[in-house]
């Protein structure tokens, strides 16, 4: 509840035109969909700029079919880290949702879709970077934010990188994904002048960790201003792009 | 070297106006002032849209004085990371060199700072995480961005964050510096829109491990698209806040 | 064996009512029953104020049927880490065992359960955390203890923790289950007086590290006087809840 | 602020005896001593049944000696890690203040203590262990708990500590604090009923690895319900330790 | 080839009675039964007191078995951590072999076993670490010692130890498994006199972290001159226990 | 691209003999194989001296058919970490590759290889390592260089190693693969002038840690000018040892 | 208290000759000396074959000193981690202690050390491992074993540990202690017969992390039956080595 | 000994020019300089085509001073870590010695360097990264190998990189030093054909973990066969470019 709101309701309060228990209860009702196992933020528009996702992984499909069902009434829904057998379960209930394999994401499209001001870059070092990739691509798209993917331009042959170089600052803001050393983010990084979200992944072996090195690696980048997120995390870089983009767009319109 | 300025050398170079031996040498030495020690970047500001700052770990006070005495007739410098014997030495060379010694910064203002659009909101969960702030904030002194510290609002008295929460709301971004286990981060990205970079900070003891701890905590965070910077990093949150706000400004102006 | 009843075993050998031999023996049959493969603790109760609990996980089926064979005839019999075959094949064999999959945990009632005074509050961050909050609550029912979960209240949308906030100061302890950072116990730590247990869930990916990170967070909150379980060990907070719900309630008598 | 007072505030808000504004102000004011770089939590004994505790490391002498200053006029006060240094300059200025250097406490006692019911036993492993010790028996002290403390009763000589179990028994509750192995806890958690919490501490060399092996064994320790708190944190146990006899007495109340 | 054997070597070529490239064959072929893909050490005995044992991981079943059959026509042969299958392809060639699942170990019997003097004895603190302990036990038969399990004797339960200390101190050396934290370990370790090798297990969950919390208790024991193998490794705790008896069989000759 | 071809390049432009439009094409075209998810990088002969080989794991079976289509019309091609379904499934679209099982390496021989003078030996510490041998045999033969592998010699019986020294001091390079402990690296980096470069492998369990401590003690070898590569890398190893070979001959031909 | 001490003081009270309370004293009073800060264990040397050992680091000079005054009076002590300032401390109260700078190791004989049967070799692969072999001796001096060190034979040079091998192959047991990688202690283990027991020493830098590297290098050795201690414990490999002494001895009179 | 020394060796025993335990003398007197805390390895140059070289760390200055003077008789000396104090104990005793301080290394030079064919290209990323190629360039000095240091052209301005790529393209070997998340070795190992040896430093702060970021990046370098040393193990790249160097040079001669 915003600032704004919470003075309305105490000076509906004051004036008498709300008792006090249903103050309480109003500060409660509105901000949560309560399906005992789940309590879906409905406040998160307001708070964050964008909606509460869910969280495949560690649910049942039956919990996500009856969020999709509940939320998918009044609202867009994005599901992310979603198994092949999840999706066709909450398809069985919810048959409008669409899954993306690559990115394990599954979408509800309930209203049409508002492009917002200016589109995001996410580069990949590698073919196999390209899950995470989707996943982040999806996000930016429930989100209202034009993403484009640029993949297989790592260090080992720079000059793909200098060929698409272009392209990327085109962007209001860039997504790189990269795994095993993570080198990517750095040298990026060195070259463009916009908000850099490096999202570090799990592809590689041995030393890599499961993306621990290239995680490292990211977070002592000699090029300053890179900023990370959790290994594999494309959609919290998505989220991280869209908050960007509404500063951004929130500044075009003072 | 931009784009355009790399279309314009080859154009010249058709033209004839330009040697291939120039054109291959001004390449070179638009680029880079070189020490010997070092090879200071002079491109940083067109290809990142600041400068090159001086980290100054590992450097000796006499490689420090120089770089300053060789780039501060041309430009405003700042070092970071810089201990008051190095600020003594740099100061006695180059009188105008000041120094923060809680955020152990040096700087040298030759130019005015010409104040970018949009503030940055600079919060710490305690009093301890106060020199990371100050690296922080003479950083985003330094690349023209208005910053403004909220002090010791960690959540073991939640209340000091509600009740600060309107300055939170007014930046264009926020930086949040935590040590300990960073929940800080969390809470703040739950509450607000604008794009959160955390900082976690080596304060804590034990099982912190120097800010282990508070750097794990804030990559797995459940509010969805805070990014992170390296442990104790102020001025790289500074650098990834300015460049957002860049490209916000960029936005207003098209 | 208590303090009171080794005086008792010593004063009936000197009064010869007891021989050497038999008082030997005496202090090794009453403690345990042993299976071959398990010495099952008998005296557990007297020492620790509830029984030995059976951890399923590195036996057979085939082990775990036996103890609840044999202990299940003279007292209620409690078994963690159960998977589904292990619960099918004692129930073959104990056919009054109940089963809870999603907490895992196998039960056999033979007794009325006693039930102590003072409630426990489970509170979870998430869904996917609900295994452990249902190991826990099948935990303290059978050592007598009423347990209330409250699901889903993590901090990524703080107004669900505020609006069950009067539901948690109700109880007499509580205990906070929360993957990724575990920023919940902090959070709840810093807003409630009474014991605070914190279990760190396997809950999360990549930087995680299977719960890794939610433990150090925990272990290094910033709120006071939280103390920290195993990661995903539902079991143990609960035995830790009815250590303080027996301290209590022993005070309660003097 | 309690439901209570919220509610007696709204109410308040609702019969016009308070205006709108004057309710925002309350509800921040009532809260908080700011002295800038702190903001001292002055709700805390009510939220969380005792006061906050300044945390000496990573403050100055002087911001510690103006808390003390500031807050010695209206409650007792104590600081945890302060250095030799840090408590000379604070005496001088607050010379009623007390310094324990074993345990790196500082006090200030302004308002007699009030003891409360029940006692706390203190166990350590070994003669190492016992600035821990001093600091969890001085914060008891200041939260009104009585601790008494039993030193260097280790596993590699256990009848030291079978000798002293009817002095652990006596007790409400159990704080146990070993380095190394940290084996003592497990013990103990096996012979005694009571609440036991744990403190690894950093008593050790090699594999030990400043705690971390005692922070592990007592978290994965084969004894039900024991808790764990970090390294070498004597504060935090007692602040536990505390909530628990808190909780007892309000029990014995009803 | 011992100092005796090279000696004679040496003085045979001198005498004439071996040729120089004779003797440098010699050196190689009597060392080193060669199949190719492995390289069996026939001089292993002779260097070690016992003969090479087959590590059954990362072979092939074909492997294995073709070392059964080149072998076992010579010497009994130990294969460890050998799977049902490749003991079902090894017993297919060489049906004398036996398999141990528990142990999952092989053993093929072609001499009788000649016993040393001196029994070891096997403590286990849980019922699931019994699979190390019958690879520990089946070890010490091939080498000719006997050995006794004493399982389930964990310190939650220490009159469980107490018990058995009788059958422990009638060893000339103590084998100790244990998962969890490793608190066993330290325990035995403390009572008895004889060498004491500890073996963490993998048994355990969460910070367990696969073993690391029992081996680096185990590391880090307060009891003095405990000694530590790899986790699971009760092969080679059986190899320590009876390079240990075959010091004191020679010494009882001398 | 080579320092002379873009001297070439810009003196085309000079001469007008190439329009900078053209030029600016050029730099791009000749250098990537574009398919959409991949960019096989066609300048790395030309750069590194070897062919850009195909990471085999987290590619599809689909993208990795293609790339063998799409290259093996103009070169010899190599692919690592390619399971059995991933190799059939080549092998259907494109039937003259050859599939190594136990090095997991498919590969395509269009041209015939130009052997390289100089030859390498691979060691082995035990039969487990023979995947990794293979992965870096196969890897040699398709570089040009001559490889041999050398099994099982690891230091438990050191006269293996000792017999077979005069084949490994025959080589150019020698690459180490060992699993466990490594040390077989430090042996023979002391008894041997030639570079070598040591490969751990996940052989092992407990400690092993999946090749860390192997890693760890070859980074750490006492025998100086031993270089490490990723654990399990013998594709590494062999470009490596493919590296020295090229400089050698680069030397042999000066 | 032995198993036919604990018969006869039952026996005792049974006959009456002791009373009940009196047998609960004697269980007490006979097996400790308590300092307050310190409960010195003098039960020890009949449990364990050698008597408790002052572990120096942690304690204050003045403790320690305290310590050599009450058990000097009666046996034989040894300390260890004594740092030079210590030593004064103690000498100036106890001046017949003795203090060995290298091995930080003080030491007081009243009675003559009775020596044992059998030798211990104490193999260093550096110079730099002299520290920990040289407290290592001190410990098997005052426990009556007789030791001998060889130093600086690793493995980079393997002549050096050849060359000796007959003085090792003449003892009992074998210390091996080396950093950096540890190779030492497999090599050797795979080329002597008598129980090895490794120590890591922390010496190293980087990627030894401390002694870290050695310490898996020897867990994981594929040397079979060699065991480790902690990271520079040459104290606790010196115990060992003597309770094997004391096994042998023990089987030598049987 | 080389294989020839030996065969020759046999020869004469065979012919009775030498005795039996002239021979086993032989073979242990013409390889080591024993001083009693070091056994100087004379056999290495034959070995491994260079000296032993002396760490200094964890000798005394005296050791390393006994060494100079018996070993600076017959050949060149080269200590390493040694700090300025050990350099001018030595040069105290052996005037002729040289010490680099910003490379901690210690020369004597007493026989002209015959300098070998090939340079060394030595390229560090940072400033800060010059003492670690200071060691190894004194290292590859007192080797016979030239080598030349192009410093801080680390990719976060990769021009400076490229604008120096034909001065290590001229190189028959490459040294690439770097701290933070070492991504300069990707990025040259993909632009360069030669072989390339990483040294990660522990330059950097936080997540740099004292160098583990860059050396876990060197480690996984999507860059093929880039080979990696021990953090700031400037030498052991020198050792490992000088045995590339005399692969090479023995090449050119057959």
């Amino acid at each position: 509840m915003s600032g704004g709101s919470l003075e309305k309701l105490l000076t509906d309060i004051r004036d008498g035109s709300l008792s006090v228990a249903d103050g309480m209860n109003l500060l409660r009702e509105s901000s949560v969909l309560d399906l005992g196992h789940t309590k879906f933020d409905l406040q998160r528009p307001a708070r964050n700029g964008f909606p509460e996702v869910i969280y495949g992984e560690g649910k049942t499909p039956e919990q996500v079919g009856e969020i999709f069902l509940r939320v998918g009434d009044r609202s867009n829904v994005l599901a992310t880290r979603v198994s092949a057998e999840m999706a066709a379960h909450v398809q069985s209930v919810c048959p409008n949702a669409e899954y993306n394999p690559l990115g394990r994401a599954l979408t509800l499209v309930v209203k049409p879709i508002v492009w917002k001001q200016g589109e995001v870059a996410i580069v990949t070092a590698g073919t196999s970077d390209l899950p995470v990739a989707e996943e982040a691509r999806e996000t930016c798209r429930m989100l209202g934010v034009r993403a484009k993917i640029l993949a297989d331009v790592g260090v080992a042959g720079i000059h793909r990188l200098i060929n698409n170089l272009p392209e990327v600052l085109a962007a209001r803001a860039v997504i790189v994904i990269a795994g095993m050393e993570g080198a990517l983010a750095s040298v990026v990084g060195g070259l463009v002048p916009q908000p850099v979200v490096a999202v570090p992944t799990s592809v590689g072996y041995g030393a890599s960790f499961a993306g621990l090195s290239a995680l490292l690696g990211m977070l002592t980048s000699c090029a300053s201003g890179v900023t990370v997120t959790n290994i594999d995390n494309g959609f919290g870089a998505a989220c991280a792009a869209c908050r960007i983009i509404n500063a951004c767009e929130g500044n075009s319109k003072t």
